[in-house]
């Protein structure tokens, strides 16, 4: 067996445990920053290591601010309408151009507009000018040695041009920290060394992390250096760190992978081995398996492996300490209010940092739940924010008020169509062609099967909702089911596809499977949908039809949410049949045995349909290239697609 | 005499009708951009071209999600605290790591915690496990064939961990458009050619909004490529715009200054002779003069040469469209809600951009205008928001709310001390060893005089105002003010420096000046400073004092808001002398004539002083490095510095 010796954190700390350590350990670093000197021009986005001040005064000299006549204004009292002044041109009056020195012994200008020209050596005015009149004095924008942008002032476009406009055309700024990010891991392949990613040997993963990380170390002004990817070896580990902290190069290094208590996680030995661990564990999640250590004077941190915890502790540790290397405050983000759209249980003593997707519906920002997995990268690139659950807390209920920290702008946020309820493939292809038209609207799913949608319209948590619930009686879709649960609230149903729904196999369907009797078979295991999504309604419906108990079925218990979990179950062999639509099983190269072509339609609140992102969502499945590519997905129909049905 | 004829606006247009008219001409190029291939970690920032789809299931096999053993679930039913079960390692349990592969045939894993290790062949375990338990399902986070991200989808660091998890090494995104900047001007002189800027001809300015504008133009994702100076010369000119069109290589030109209607403004001639102008000025402040053509099919901007002017024109013009051209929808700026501290006139019938700096103070937001001329690059980088002034008003009213579009996030503007009051030099001090500190907080100064100062006290405009109030009778300075101005008010006055106030002369002091009495002398000038400034109250004292009448002083109705303007104002032959700080004098190489040394201190509400920004403040006000470094300046004492004096 493997040595599990290691197994145990040392050293476990809170997040703010963790922070004011690592500020502590590390404050000579944020004091002496190197700096180093840059042209102007490409200063931007750099932090100024050090005030500056103004070389030159801007404009430099007494500047015409028009094109017409500098004259001495003294020259020209009197003038007027049946008192004209005639000038003589070279001596009392001098042609200019706008940005002109002013001539010496002028002290005003008249504009072209208003001088009358005689001939080549005399000029005619009309009224009299005053002193300084259309002239931009010297020093009028940029007064010599005032100073323009103070100490740890980040350089933007305009300043650029007050910096030259000043003489200044080259600055201090502070040099970018320089961190080596060294991915550790013997399951890992470069993307660079793997042309056909499909055909990854089974237990290898393209390594990501580093890039991830190094995207964020850039994002916030240092630089990311990526070591090759390392073996769980604790002695090459070790080297290749002792070698990057002896050059003298790197202000941080990151090794990721390892950081756990597991039998392979190596990083804290090595850098207990080469220097210090002052944390290893943190009480929150996803991150618990954060160390931070140093090595001589060079911070060094463990990084969990699993992308999301990889991330939490860059953004609440890495980052500030980079940040405040730069002379840059610790960044916030901002917050918006919003309310959960689902309930949250959590552990007592932990800190959980939630993704959520945000959408505003009738000007109340909810908050949905992504998956929780430290491992679900979507969840971390899907998210448009952060919602925190405090150490102290068991949960958070269902339309509980939480603080959500953006990671998108809020702008986007409210542009967003929110759409609850049924998966279907088509919604990929309506989210697809409505981000295409550029203007900003997108579409943000989620998938709780069709009552949940009908729901979550009832609540005002969504704008849309997707729905292909039988009613047995009629054998028509969805409408007497809006009558039901949405009485009184006007609504509209738009059509948007028929499609085949049937039990996907793996292909030369090994289980002999032809049709739902099928499924109760001894020796044949089953995956199901959730309760409340209208496959399952339709599997009932069928297995009343066919008097079959549910219990009879193995596996009738274990549910997905997607016809695609439902879809990926079988092609992996979690269960030998599952009941869902044609694209999914032809999307994932499954058999199907079709069961049934039913209706899926869109719910949207008819006070919603003045909203541009909906006007946009009606325009793109009206369109013909909807139906088109909807086509290509196999198993559907669209001959009523896009038409609309007024209800209640 | 020059040549005026094309002193004309033909095709005015209000900012509305131009970007309508701009999307309509050129809305083929935004519905055509190109694409191209880059590796996904490159990807960050850039536009997806077309919606990506996951190449490969992540996980893309059943992985074990903790260090154990592997196990089939249904063999270890009935296990329990009395009843044990003992599986055999290697056939019924196999050891394996966190993301290992799942055996075959297992389908749960049990956490090595939980296991009893008899001997190498055997375990026990005391508690069955549950199918799929501690197993990270194939298709757990991403499915193969599901759309990842959507077409026009901005690549963040967190999508690149997603899109790598799915197999995806590449992905097709908009090419950058190119962006061609062309400065013109005859008066423009390279930084690279110049190392002493300081020695620019008189008439010769640094060239810096080609640097400016390409800045910007790389900020919202295009590729800027900057052309080589070109005087005022219309073949020229033509001659590399018809290159740069025929190259083929760029999506857009801009032609930066002569974009006017004046004599040397060809940019109009030239898009017109090579092509066609759609637009020639705009009814906007600043920004007039504007030109919107195409020659073939490129669009051609004549930006105008005044960089606040360019500024304004390129973000509500060209920046939508270079947006428009990737795939992004055009960008609003954040807005907040603020009051505006001092009244405004404007002109009927052009919308005006006023630039403002922010400050909080007391949870209001107050918006303190920047100088309004289009040259005042200084108003640009200086300023935290732009306020419109619709063109169908005349001006806006003091404490008028407005609507202020951030350019900088609000948390920043939130951290900044508002100092309103008296100039003087040392503020430039603390701003930077404030700002120094790291920590995000900085200093706002504006210069009304210390009466001013009071007022914005007295009325909650400011968390800080500079005063050096002479009391004629007490000879005290600022506190016989204070207790009339802000009766009934807690506040503390901070002593900051004294100082030495006297007339300032060019070297030599040519005109004998030795004293007030000398100002009122015929034939010298004199540069006043603003009613209500502390500075202007200590020369009416001493003109009453001598009495001398205002009157008879030229230059008295002539004024200045700061020490330094006054400075230039003498230094560049404005005025023979005015009153000053020695700071001012010296900093700019003026001679000094000592009239009196005063007190400047600084008055803070006390319900300001647990602030943290104001802590800081004080921090600063109250180390030894502060005194040393305003000692370097000259003329100040710093005996009482960081005193704190309890008033009201």
């Amino acid at each position: 067996m493997p040595d599990y010796s290691t197994n145990i954190y040392l050293k476990k700390k809170s997040l703010t445990e963790a922070r004011t350590l690592l500020f502590e350990k590390f404050a000579a670093l944020m004091k002496t920053a190197a700096a180093e000197t840059v042209p102007t021009p490409n200063a931007v986005g750099r932090v100024l290591a050090r005030g500056v001040p103004a070389l030159r005064s801007s404009p430099a000299h007494h500047l015409s601010a028009m094109d017409g006549i500098a004259v001495k204004a003294e020259q020209t009292f009197g003038a007027g309408e049946t008192t004209p002044k005639t000038l003589a041109v070279g001596r009392e009056a001098f042609f200019v151009n706008t940005g002109n020195l002013l001539p010496a012994g002028t002290n005003a200008v008249i504009m072209i507009e208003d001088v009358h020209v005689i001939d080549d050596a005399t000029v005619e005015i009309l009224a009299p000018s005053f002193p300084w009149q259309y002239v931009r004095k010297a020093g009028e924008d940029i007064v010599a040695t005032e100073l323009l942008f103070p100490t740890n002032h980040v350089v933007t476009p305009y300043c650029v041009g007050a910096l030259l406009a000043a003489g200044v055309t080259s600055v201090s700024v502070r040099k970018k920290p320089r961190v080596l990010i060294l991915p550790t891991g013997s399951e890992l392949v470069d993307w660079e060394d793997k042309t056909d990613p499909a055909g990854l040997a089974p237990g290898k993963i393209l390594e990501s992390n580093s890039y991830m990380l190094g995207a964020l170390v850039r994002a916030c002004g240092a630089e990311p250096v990526r070591h090759p990817i390392l073996p769980d070896d604790p002695d090459t580990i070790a080297q290749a760190l002792k070698k990057a902290v002896d050059d003298g190069d790197y202000q941080a290094v990151m090794l990721v992978g390892g950081s756990s208590a597991g039998a392979k996680d190596y990083s804290w030995i090595v850098i207990d081995r080469l220097g210090e661990v002052f944390v290893h564990g943190l009480t929150i999640m996803p991150g618990k398996p954060l160390i931070i250590g140093a090595v001589s004077t060079v911070p060094v941190f463990g990084m969990p492996g699993y992308p999301v915890s990889a991330v939490v502790c860059f953004e609440e540790l890495v980052r500030p300490l980079l940040c405040r290397m730069q002379g840059l405050p610790v960044p916030v983000r901002k917050t918006v209010s919003a309310i959960l759209a689902k309930k949250t249980a959590s552990k007592l003593g932990v800190e959980e940092f939630l993704r959520v997707k945000l959408g505003k519906v009738d000007d109340i920002v909810i908050a949905t739940q992504l998956p929780r997995g430290a491992g679900s990268v979507t969840s971390l690139a899907d998210a448009d924010a952060f919602v925190r659950v405090p150490a102290s807390t068991e949960g958070m209920a269902e339309a509980q008020a939480v603080t959500a920290e953006l990671l998108r702008p809020l702008s986007d946020i409210e542009q967003t169509v929110v759409v609850v309820g049924s998966h279907d493939n088509t919604l990929d292809v309506l989210s697809d062609m409505i981000a295409a038209r550029g203007l900003g609207f997108k579409l943000a799913s989620t998938h709780v099967g069709s009552m949940g949608g009908l729901m979550a319209v009832a609540r005002g948590r969504c704008h849309v909702a997707g729905s292909h619930l039988l009613d047995e009686k009629t054998g028509e879709y969805n409408i007497s089911y809006i009558q039901k649960h949405l009485a009184g609230m006007p609504v509209k149903l738009v059509k948007l596809v028929s499609r085949e729904q049937g039990l996907m196999v793996v292909p030369g369907n090994p289980k002999n499977i032809s049709g739902i009797a099928d499924i109760a078979r001894t020796g044949v295991t089953f995956i199901n949908r959730q309760a409340g999504s209208g496959t399952r309604i339709l599997l009932d419906f069928k297995l009343k039809e066919l008097g079959i108990d549910p219990g009879a079925i193995d596996g009738y218990a274990n549910d997905e949410y997607t016809h695609m979990s439902v879809a990926i179950a079988v092609a992996s062999g979690v269960a030998d049949t599952g009941l869902g639509i044609l694209a999914a099983a032809r999307a994932l190269g499954l058999d199907f045995i079709p069961v049934v072509s039913e209706e899926y339609d869109l719910v949207i609140p008819a006070r919603f349909f003045d909203l541009p992102g909906i006007a946009t969502l009606l325009k793109v499945i009206q369109s013909p290239a909807f139906a088109e590519r909807v086509n290509t997905l196999g198993g559907y129909g669209t001959h009523n697609t896009g038409k609309v049905i007024d209800l209640g």
